[in-house]
């Protein structure tokens, strides 16, 4: 699983520094920082999701990874302004400096907004899929799922509520906003590419629902026990601040007997694909044992 | 002219209060900072060239209204993002407190994305035009005039240049970049709408490039001529940062006459259209004499 996860991981780095070509002039450093960041590194998890969900429908992989650098490209955005002094403030991201602590502020601003825009773009594009009705439904449903109603309203959300009670109701409403939508969009968009008929789309959403609720469990289990050098950014952040995640809310066990159930959960919505969906479920496992 | 002008505002107004519903909610801050700073009023030129051009090419109201109210969304974040503290530092915009005056820095950066990436979730809607090839067009192009070779490259080139000698050449790219792309997509967005030929297109493609160097020009002269109350913003701000400016390498006399000469050739862009462009030939005159 490592070297199927570290083989895509290499495709979509390689197609993102393709899509993200450096210029020169003054603006140069706007795109160095959006490079800096994009190109840091990471699991590539959502790309890895886009490209083994397409693969059961059989979309050509020029498509596919296009959708998977445009995933990326916008998780990314959300990382670099998560990071900016005004939000989280943090200094370390991936094992290295956050891109305004590389760069400045405004440069982190600015290039966190090329990347969303870039994003969009790209899935607009002729080369991302013949049919401009499934480019359209590409952009439609990535600007839902990242938007005041997904990844961004999840943000606020996180921001407003830090220091008011939250129960497992908020906490799962919070967490499904601020990541679910994404890797729901993910595994979404290989449907989507590969104009799955309705049940098979209904599948795959459900499998990403779970999934990403898992994930989101093992990274508050991580935030408690991980250690910063492993993960590449700050541990024990959560806790510092009050927060109430799934493990302050179930505690370890529970929360980690949780995690596993929704993993398995996850895998069996996949039951009606053959072993062309055998990718999703090993990564549904990774997510599930992951370290960082 | 004024009145033109009004009623097509009031009519984008009412359909981006339409298009941003206020939500319930720990994050109901974040939607609460997007009607503010989208609501907030403002002259409304793009969607007014939007809405002026689809008006040539029998553009149905309701998409060509959509497209405006999209393209406002985009300049209002832009608006956001550049009177953070990090970057303008602004404290007054449209004569009211910037976002992060009336709120915070957090809640400013996140309604500038979130406003980002509505503008094009409703490009990719299919209410905005039956054809989801003119859809995914309409993202392309947004795209492409706002992202990092467009208008937040222009920003960060602004940023670079600041303390740099910039002569005519250097300073017209710049605005180019920063105002010029999106008034000449609010421009081609309306001939997208309606299909225009390709001569015609080109058109339109040549009087915005001229109209939104010309109000430029105009901007530069109301910095320093202009008052901060008839402005609702601060006035005098270029030259007290020693920057470059079209009044700064050209004087105000020949500033003026390039930004007369801009407009009349605007103007003789449309010569091939009847009547139907005149909306666009009295805002062009507009834009030479506006006062704010």
């Amino acid at each position: 699983m490592k070297e199927a996860m570290a083989s895509a991981a290499a495709a979509v780095n390689a197609e993102m520094d393709r899509l993200l070509p450096m210029v020169d002039g003054p603006e140069s450093r706007l795109f160095e920082a959006m490079r800096y960041s994009t190109l840091a590194g990471g699991k590539r998890l959502r790309p890895f999701l886009v490209t083994s969900t397409a693969r059961i429908f059989g979309v050509s992989p020029s498509s596919a990874i296009r959708v998977a650098a445009s995933v990326e490209m916008l998780h990314t955005y959300s990382l670099i302004h998560d990071d900016l002094p005004a939000m989280d403030d943090d200094d370390l991201r991936r094992g290295m400096p956050t891109c305004h602590r590389k760069f400045d502020e405004a440069t982190a601003i600015l290039a966190g907004d090329a990347l969303l825009t870039r994003a969009f773009e790209i899935l607009a594009e002729p080369e991302t899929h013949a049919d401009p009705a499934v480019r359209c439904e590409l952009v439609l449903l990535l600007g839902r799922a990242s938007g005041a109603h997904g990844m961004v309203g999840g943000q606020m959300f996180d921001l407003a509520a830090k220091d008011e009670e939250m129960d497992m109701h908020a906490v799962t409403r919070l967490q499904q906003m601020k990541t679910g939508r994404l890797i729901g969009y993910s595994c979404e968009a290989g449907a989507v590419l590969g104009k799955a008929p309705r049940q098979a789309r209904a599948h795959v959403q459900a499998y990403a629902h779970d999934l990403g609720l898992a994930f989101q469990i093992v990274d508050d289990l991580l935030d408690v026990e991980g250690d910063a050098a492993e993960m590449g950014k700050a541990a024990g952040k959560d806790a510092d601040a009050g927060k109430a995640t799934f493990v302050s809310l179930l505690g370890v066990e529970r929360a980690r007997a949780q995690a596993s159930m929704l993993v398995d959960q996850a895998v069996s919505r996949l039951e009606s694909f053959d072993e062309k969906a055998d990718l999703l479920r090993d990564v549904a496992k990774f997510v599930l044992e992951r370290r960082n």
